[in-house]
């Protein structure tokens, strides 16, 4: 077999072989194929695309490249969920505990933040004493006790994956669809888990613009997890404004604190009760709407928050700082954003929110660089409020004060005041199982 | 500027700016853009094209790479012509002197053969004493003094090509119209001359099989030479059957001053007669048909034959073989092919040609090979004539016994025989000047 026949047939739009794709990535990882000859490739199958047994066959020769997760020492179906990415998306900090409180396991490996985006595990780590590296004994016996562990990403997982994400990024080719989904899914098959719920963010604050091609997205992952043997739902969710009100790592924390108490904001609630409802519902525990209502009930009875407590507690977390939020250090230093105007809060770009909160330092520009805990902002008028001049819009946080014009500048630049009332942006679009697209 | 944008931009299908593409063969030549980004552009033209004027452009680059062969110290206009390559091919030994013996200037660098197709540097060499290594003043004094010399290729002609082809050659972007044309006028352009005559060749012992995939090659290669304000035509011929009998270096030296003789192959000598015409056209010695005559006096009054024996003798070979052929050493063995019916030849497909000979010891596998001048083939029944049972339908010759078995049975694999008369193949297909596509 050589890379030389298999470039060629792609090219012309050939079908690959299950041998000719196990061929390509293992040679690849191994470095018997060259970087050009890999970079042509993908330049190929960026033209020419991959059919759903192509990338089912590629995501699992991928997945298998390294490290595969094996969860079976914790008891039971155990539920995944994957976010593409988004600002304010603190999601998993509310979901998680919502699925162990209704009885599902949840053992998550998370990443951490890069550009606009913030990571599930720079969020926990404002925790004081927080852990996220894990031994995967300590992972599993968490998982078994209380029901949920989210730790930072360890192990050789999907060295694949790593290798050609790093030759994309430097040859145009990230904005491959089928590239996407390949490279999203081999970590989630790697990391083990029976069920995986993929939210699939869309809007000016994701990656996916358009609701087309969202929809494609997520159509592939779904296509791979099942091929794979995985139970699989996508939800397409709005990423064009931010999630919720809070942009920043103490900050999301303290908002899903508020959100598992039954007092967050009404749009992270909601999206965290479907994505919630929908893992119950891969785990055999009822229909959607029913799963649903026991995660209501989880935020009602406080059991969800329990469950956030004790996670943040086994982890070596303070949970004192989950029950009394005040305890979270405040920033040194605050702006507060004024409406310039009467109107509508008519625009609020997401990505423009996002680089405002990573230059107030909750983001980080480059890998391994620190971040500051405290830093973000906090939203007070969100989009299609009805505003007055001189109202607070938002304010700003950080620990170096030089950071707030620049931040100020383009928070501004991110918001426009109309004196007509906006559309409503729907929260969740569609959802996606099997061959199945409902559209919202 | 950078080169992922340049990769985006052509990906979309973006015309990329002179300074785009400037930027990219120069930073490519340096080392500064990667083999893997190079490759990924390509795999994009492959896909996208460029237009005329990138095209353009993009050769004069990568011709200016390196070394500008200047002609200027030979007197008056030059005329070069360039075969696509083909079996059989050993129309530079005759158009040169027929160019040369009608008051043209012909400095030509050639090159070697490779796989199934000769090198004019092969052939030449198989002249006793010849040399094709001369300083540049030998080689412009030669000119000067008898109108032709034909040198192998020296200096860094074109390094941006060579750097890029080898790239393509392991990535699967050899068969692009646009990077092919860039590829052989790159080094037209750096050799020179002020007049092109291509000889673009079709069939199935060419590179284009198809005569759409000539035409449209030969016209991109035409409006590169005329935006190089370069005079440049294109004649597209056959190359589905061999060209001549001989196939083999000396074979074909001999067959070549038997056509200067007036006595060689009609195909051969017709082919040869229209590219001389054409190039002493462009040389503004008269029109296409003028110049056609003036080329076949050249032949009838031996004019050319000496201009021949007069370049041999200049390059240091020894003349005495062109005035007498049969002073070439023979091969050691030799062996007849009979043909197995009455009938007609139907076929002979000159791919398979090339590869019995270059089997036989005529070509060489990997680059720097050894040949065997003497070895090849003489075909004694070209396409369409008519033979019976046991006529020779052709010779092959070799200093290894043991290749004669293998060579057989490629060479009767190439050639069919047929009840019925197979239809005539013309010889030129269309002419290509400018924008006027000529077909015959």
């Amino acid at each position: 077999m050589r890379i030389f026949d298999i470039i060629t047939k792609k090219k012309h739009g050939g079908i690959l072989t299950d041998e000719e794709i196990s061929y390509m990535i293992n040679a690849f990882v191994k470095g018997d194929i060259a970087d050009y000859q890999m970079a042509a490739m993908l330049m190929a199958v960026w033209f020419q695309g991959m059919n759903d047994h192509e990338l089912s066959v590629l995501t699992q020769v991928m997945a298998k490249s390294g490290d595969s997760v094996d969860l079976s020492a914790i008891e039971g179906e155990k539920a995944d969920k994957h976010s593409t990415g988004g600002v304010g998306d603190k999601t998993t900090l509310i979901v998680a505990p919502l699925v162990a409180a209704c009885g599902g396991k949840v053992a998550k490996m998370s990443g951490r933040g890069l550009g606009h985006t913030g990571g599930t595990i720079d969020k926990l780590e404002s925790i004081p004493g927080l852990r996220t590296s894990l031994t995967r004994t300590e992972f599993f016996s968490i998982v078994n006790k209380i029901g949920l562990s989210v730790i930072s990403q360890t192990g050789n997982i999907a060295p694949a994956d790593k290798k050609i994400y790093a030759l994309r990024d430097v040859t145009a080719t990230i904005d491959s669809i089928p590239l996407i989904a390949s490279s999203i899914m081999s970590k989630k098959l790697a990391a083990g888990s029976d069920c995986i719920v993929l939210d699939v963010k869309t809007g000016s604050g994701a990656f996916m613009k358009t609701l087309d091609e969202s929809i494609e997205l997520a159509q592939k992952m779904v296509s791979i997890g099942e091929r794979a043997g995985r139970k699989t739902v996508a939800l397409i969710t709005d990423m064009d404004i931010p999630l919720g009100a809070a942009i920043g790592n103490s900050l999301e924390v303290i908002e899903s604190v508020e959100t598992l108490r039954g007092s967050g904001p009404d749009d992270l609630t909601e999206i965290c009760l479907q994505l919630a409802a929908n893992m119950l519902h891969l785990l055999d525990k009822g229909s959607v709407p029913e799963c649903r209502a026991m995660a209501k009930n989880a935020i009602n009875n406080g059991s969800a928050l329990e469950k956030f407590a004790a996670m943040v507690q086994a982890q070596g977390g303070d949970a004192s700082f989950i029950y009394d939020t005040h305890k979270f250090a405040a920033a040194h230093y605050s702006r507060k954003i004024l409406a310039a105007a009467d109107g509508f809060i008519s625009k609020m770009n997401a990505e423009k929110c996002g680089i405002a909160a990573a230059i107030l330092g909750a983001g980080r520009e480059i890998k391994g660089a620190e971040i500051d805990s405290s830093a973000g902002i906090m939203i007070r008028k969100k989009y299609g409020e009805a505003v007055r001049k001189g109202d607070i819009l938002a304010e700003l946080f950080t620990s170096e004060e030089k950071r707030l014009e620049e931040a100020e500048h383009i928070y501004k630049d991110a918001v426009a005041i109309n004196e007509k009332e906006p559309e409503k942006i729907p929260l969740v679009f569609a959802r996606i199982e099997s061959e199945k697209i409902e559209r919202y």
